[in-house]
């Protein structure tokens, strides 16, 4: 291994690395400072916003309370863990990192979502007053905030990590990176639930049964729906995205060291710092003209303007910091040209996979239309198309991915695994637009939910509303795609540290076929891997259809009994609806979060270090491709829906509409819950494998070997998920019975 | 390598095998008569029954048509393909015997249908005037002739080639599993996509649209879909589950003859000759009585009497056939045990799989109940509750089958892949049995449609069918899943021959890390395996879509210039639609058929045998889901929607009732289509694997390296399948051209 100690002109590198991070956070707080500044509309429009603002903060609050026990449980178990080649130090250090990946995941999440619950209104009243261009401002400057802060958390933590700990840094910094990955499931997960069962109940109860519009205020379900936006599309992404950013970054720095020393972990660093520059630049570039051909022409020029601005900064980059020899075996190429190249592929997988999502998810595209035409043989057709869609999409995804990886591949020799962890830096640079560009879905369709709910809307207003509503669904529909090949690259990258560490651990034994292919154990893990990824896909579903019921029979019920709220006399309970949404998503995360955690533990304790790598492989290779698949299908038929809502086959009330908002609600969980979910159960697999590798190969080979300590622990840790899933398999029978008089209620409610 | 020519006593043991097999057969000639002998019903139904046969035998002449152009064109590159360690007598003997393997499978799906359509109408006969018991034993001994061909030609086949090529049997039969498989798999997707497109097209237009109920008359594209289900269901299972028989036969021999020499490849055709025995046993023992619990009853006695029969005679085998001691490294017991362990877990995993599916597809069982249930809340809740359902049971069967691996793993130490093939050979002792379940399934769905469709049924009659049908829904269900578990051990084993075949070929040369889990370009190879799963279950699924689209409107096209039709005055143009059908899923099967054979040549040739490797474990892990996903939800919403049919939650007609309906249409191209056909397609990838290793390794290493001419052939090969996709996406340019003036004929066609 290289000399990995930092030099003097690496730590004044890093401390720069370090000032820049504290420089997006100020421009963060620039930004909060011009979105406060708007104007926030009609006393209607601040009541219902502040009701939302109570609802997605109670709901955080108590979402905290629950994560952080869990936090303090995983930061024992840590301490416990033993660390390859570091002492105590690097063990607490390790654990506090994990501490402070996981509080700045959240943090990111908390200060996202409170803009989020400001800005909404905010644009609301500009739409009223002022028109497109000055609610799109504030609706984009809101994402801003979210992405300012990602990007600057997330470098913050590594290059401090990196200034303490030195050499040591890559273990500390596992923690971080699973701290980050964690709390972003679950927070994926269960905002992932609370937003879909609010949107999924309030649909089925109100569009279908009673027959009332999106948004109308005698839904008892809607502010649930607009928290739901808040807790899931804007909350659950950002701190999925920080996750994704730390862990790239991580993932970088362990391989880095292994193959370069201390430069290849300073010069991750470097790039990151890039991306906040081309960040801001790209943020500010993405201002509305008169002469945008669409929506979406300001999103696309922030985007590509980073991009750029990345790629020259990157290319100066590789050509100082990086040396232009080095000792990497079979390397076709100088560490520079690596550097560079590998960036390069990552800036332009980003790109492409933005036109991909595009392609299969707008309107105007060919893709969409064909959904929507299928709405004239009615719900199957819309359905089937839909899945074939996902299905066929994802596979492009993948292949677009897989080039990324391959191409790193082949221009990193004996350092590939490297330039793969670089392409995701690569990816990332854009990271802080991107952000922006998420955030501004579910703060454009608030808008539009508020000012539908507070009736103080003129038509003109509410059209440049669904316009800003439009771009957000595509904009939203990108980032997943963008996001799940961040995880691919870096679940690579990290898949290639836990081979380090595995290596390390067996202190240059020979592992002989441990790591084969073709060895049948290894085939049986890779069968677990893919299992785990459908297993999670379907819980994650099943907890949605499980919460939306009970919504459903709570709005039904409340229609029943106060008949005043149809005709407007009286108020519904929406606080009810709220906390239904809370308590179920917060109960039903238990059993995916546990799966993700233990599942790893099982396969590696139980079976060992081989099966658990192709274990990784098989969650990997089935998770990018049902993430894309889940997105896509769902992107489709929500946009298939708004292209009949416009007027397509009969536009809205037709056999057709119907049709299509069918197949949007069955998109619902597939886009917003399980689908974006992948991408952090990825990581968190991949980390928890790195973390437990030492403890593994210490329990199997050498002196302190012990079987049957081993397989106790496996065997522990599949008891609790099959515990787990009994359980939640229970709460299913509690809803059967209440369900049980169901055909009553459906009769009576329905009009 | 142990000696490996065969013994006297070898010679005499595969000569009895190979008069077991001729017995198969007379035995299967036995059961022809007696279904012949039967009663033939009223002259309609003589004529509907006519109408189908004709039908169905018009279809697989066209298809064998095609398929012969294409089985000469492989024929000849097998020839052109090298051998190792083989002369031109084995090059031209694996060629002729791909004929061979192409022309047994042809001909199983081509008797076991022709059978079929005349039992159908038997069965529909004595469902009228005997009553239950004997319609029952005619459908189930008509499945019976299919079990006892399929088992009769594998075997015959198998021990043949022993017999004719003693040591190179195992390269000459990787010539006979590849034509089975190939056929199987195409005829699998043209069938599926037949059988589908009309039956998915005739509830469109008949119980969604025109309103009038299933199988009635006036739908001309009832008939079709009568053909549909000899075609699909009938002939495409049968060469189905005869691919999976020879391919695990052929698996079995090749690694059987690594490890053990002679009597390696002796033993897999014993076990499989005990087959043949207990599958007579068990379809006598499969007669109805009157104490049967349920229609269930009969067919759970022939399984398990076939499978305790097998045990028996297994475990007599072993421990005379194969010897107790034995060079085999790691190993923890002798080879007797380690034979009749590993038969003995095929044979439980069965029984297991037969419970787990029964589970999860029975409508007494609570997973369908709680499917059922979620049509209260309206279609996009079935669907959820369906997928979700769907891909938790894909799990437990996955883990089941993976279990099954690992064991045969853990008592095969250094032998463990041959372990994992005799497993798979267990599994399909109890195949003839199997077989005939299955075939029951469309005898009894046709014998129905052909009652209802002829009007000669009297109420008793009527139900005894219905009865029928309903098993028939879960054998065929039971009988998908064990089918993929056969693929997944077939698969585990020719994966683990390719492995063989690539050590070989490279001639003792170190492979380094070219198959290493961790290496980039190998998790990319596992990426792509399971897109090309994602990308052929899209296919198949969007080829439905297309095709029944051409069916709803010919038959509203009928409706529309026919008046005459739905006041009974007009016979609607019944060939028209089977026309349609014939064309389309010809048509259709070209583009998932050339992805299967040439994806795996791009990776091979074009990435490497590394990366190919771990393409194929990809494809097998995300195989196993997808596969179980698909058949297991699709078997659900059937079962969901007979269980309102039968009254639940407001029974026919109800809002509950059209939406498990939808639910249905959707399952039906999961369940019977792309589901199914993922089994062969596993298969053929690992034959093309096996059959191209040793070409890509003599072109990448040695004095024949030639790296311009392997990239040659992986663009040539990817670009072909691209030609395909592109050509097949033209096609839905065509139907949307069509279907743009489709509002006009949608309003005129709804009642």
């Amino acid at each position: 291994m290289p000399d990995s100690a930092l030099s003097g002109g690496d730590i004044v590198l890093v401390t720069i690395v370090l000032a820049v991070s504290l420089a997006a956070l100020a421009f963060a707080a620039y930004l909060v400072r011009a979105v406060m500044a708007a104007d926030q509309g009609t006393p209607t429009m601040r009541e219902i916003a502040q009701a939302v603002q109570e609802g997605a903060a109670a709901y955080l609050r108590r979402q905290f309370k629950t994560l952080g026990v869990f936090a303090v449980i995983v930061f024992l178990l840590l301490l416990v863990l033993p660390v390859h080649d570091g002492g105590w130090g690097t063990r607490i250090g390790r654990a506090l990192f994990f501490l402070v990946g996981a509080l700045f995941s959240a943090l990111v999440g908390f200060i996202g979502m409170t803009l989020a619950t400001r800005g909404n209104v905010r644009v609301a009243a500009a739409a009223r007053t002022g028109g497109y261009r000055p609610a799109f401002r504030i609706a984009y400057r809101t994402g801003g905030v979210c992405g300012m802060i990602t990007v600057g958390l997330g470098l913050f933590g590594a290059a401090l990590a990196l200034l303490l700990f030195d050499e040591t840094a890559p273990v500390v910094l596992e923690g971080f990176g699973f701290g980050g990955a964690l709390l972003a499931m679950f927070m994926r997960v269960g905002g992932g639930i609370f937003t879909k069962a609010a949107d999924v109940g309030a649909d089925l109860v109100g569009k279908v049964e009673a027959g009332i519009p999106e948004d109308d205020p005698r839904n008892a379900a809607t502010i649930a729906d607009n928290v739901g936006d808040n807790v899931g599309d804007c909350a659950g992404m950002a701190a999925d995205l920080f996750e994704s950013y730390a862990v790239t970054l991580v993932a970088a720095l362990i391989l880095g060291q292994v193959f370069f020393g201390a430069v290849g972990m300073v010069f991750p660093l470097v790039v990151a710092a890039i991306g906040v520059i081309a960040s801001v630049v790209g943020i500010l570039a993405s201002n509305p003209s008169k002469n945008d051909a669409s929506g979406l022409a300001p999103i696309n020029r922030g985007f590509f303007t980073s991009a750029v601005v990345s790629l020259v900064l990157v290319a100066a980059a590789s050509f100082t910091v990086l040396p232009d020899v080095a000792d990497v075996p079979d390397s076709v190429v100088s560490p520079q040209v690596l550097g560079f190249v590998a960036v390069l592929v990552g800036i332009v997988l980003a790109a492409a996979i933005q036109q991909l999502t595009g392609y299969f998810t707008e309107t105007s595209r060919k893709p969409v239309q064909d959904v929507g035409r299928s709405s004239l043989t009615g719900p199957a057709t819309v359905i089937l198309s839909g899945i074939s869609l996902g299905l066929e999409s994802a596979v492009y995804a993948a292949l677009l991915i897989g080039g990324a990886v391959y191409g790193a591949f082949l221009i990193g020799g004996g350092a590939a695994l490297y330039a793969v962890a670089l392409a995701g830096c690569g990816l990332l640079t854009t990271a802080g637009v991107i952000v922006s560009m998420d955030t501004f879905g579910p703060v454009s369709d608030n808008a539009q939910g508020i000012a539908e709910m507070s009736g103080d809307i003129d038509e003109e207003g509410a059209r440049v509303l669904t316009d800003l509503d439009a771009v957000g669904n595509t904009t939203k529909a990108i980032t997943k795609g963008i996001a799940i090949a961040t995880a691919v690259l870096a679940a690579t990258a990290l898949f290639g540290s836990y081979n380090e560490q595995v290596r390390a651990a067996v202190d240059g034994a020979d592992l002989g076929e441990a790591f084969s292919l073709v060895d049948p154990s290894n085939v049986v893990g890779a069968v677990l891997g893919a299992s785990v990824v459908f297993f999670f896909s379907g819980l994650a579903i099943s907890a949605v259809s499980r919460a939306a019921g009970r919504v459903v029979f709570e709005v039904r019920e409340q229609f029943r009994t106060h008949p005043g709220i149809m005709d407007r006399t009286e108020r519904p309970d929406y606080g009810a609806v709220v906390d239904i949404c809370t308590k179920d998503s917060l109960r039903e995360l238990a059993t995916p979060g546990l799966l993700a955690v233990l599942a790893p533990v099982a396969v590696g304790f139980g079976l060992g270090v081989g099966p658990l790598a192709a274990y990784l492989v098989g969650a990997i290779a089935a998770g990018t491709l049902m993430a894309v698949f889940l997105a896509n299908s769902g992107g489709a038929w929500d946009n298939a829906k708004k292209m009949v809502e416009d007027g397509a086959y009969g536009g809205k009330g037709s056999e057709a509409h119907a049709a299509t908002v069918i197949g949007d609600t069955v998109g619902d969980p597939f886009k917003d819950t399980a689908g974006p979910a992948i991408n952090p159960l990825i990581k968190v697999m991949n980390l928890v494998a790195l973390l437990i590798a030492p403890a593994v190969v210490g329990l199997s080979v050498g002196e302190d070997q012990n079987t049957a300590v081993r397989i106790a622990i496996a065997v522990v840790a599949a008891l609790v998920i099959v515990g787990a899933v009994v359980v939640s398999k229970r709460r299913s029978v509690v809803v059967g019975g209440a369900s049980a008089d169901a055909p009553t209620s459906l009769t009576t409610s329905v009009p």
